[in-house]
């Protein structure tokens, strides 16, 4: 059965989208842990990270950072951080989160709960700024 | 002034080394979340991750994750997970965490003190698994 993820790709559920190529896909977390809160994904639909071929890795972190960087332009923000733990959806996936002190970097913290609008605002703003 | 962890590169100040190459190094870090939790960096000296040219940014991860497939065969984890923050030491590195849930990426979590001879034990471990 195809993941939550790969339906995502195949616009079979809806997602704020942030950015996409042949072979990665970039969407907002509809729970986020702050504002612009990205996930990268590989289209492909593997479960574990470390399991992607070596160039395929490389190249999603590529993908990422350009992603990361419309982020930064985007957000008002210390930094873009990078999360990858793996455990509740099977199909790998970055999370890039706008933070401003270790303690934002943190699963456990309360999801915001934004209204659409304004996460149609936060992709659009990204995704303009992505080069 | 060079950086705590350039200076560790350059063996001015002792490190648990993991795997070493041109550009890259990875040792244990000294304030664990949890066993193995290991750091990777880039040889030069840069503060925000994303800042990294692209070619070297993705190289970097690639190297990273050799890294971490050899962590995952020398810990007993669910996974191994990924955290950059860059908050503290100003030299990008990338956190490699095994984890057995989301609760164990917490940077407020507790830190190990494990023994010297415990700290070699672990880094000779990861390193005769590097690929």
């Amino acid at each position: 059965m195809a993941s939550i993820f790969t339906k995502i790709v195949n616009g079979e559920i809806p997602s704020y989208k942030v950015a996409e190529d042949n072979a990665f896909y970039a969407f907002l977390d509809i729970n986020p842990l702050k504002e612009g809160h990205t996930l990268v994904i590989p289209k492909v639909e593997i479960d574990y990270i470390f399991d992607l071929e070596s160039d395929h890795f490389a190249s999603l972190f590529k993908f990422a950072q350009r992603v990361a960087v419309a982020i930064k332009e985007s957000i008002p923000c210390n930094r873009v951080a990078i999360a990858v733990l793996g455990l509740e959806v099977p199909h790998a996936h970055i999370h890039l989160i706008p933070i401003e002190s270790e303690r934002d970097l943190n699963f456990g913290n309360p999801k915001l709960k934004l209204e659409p609008h304004r996460m149609e605002q936060i992709a659009l703003s990204i995704s303009s700024k992505i080069i």
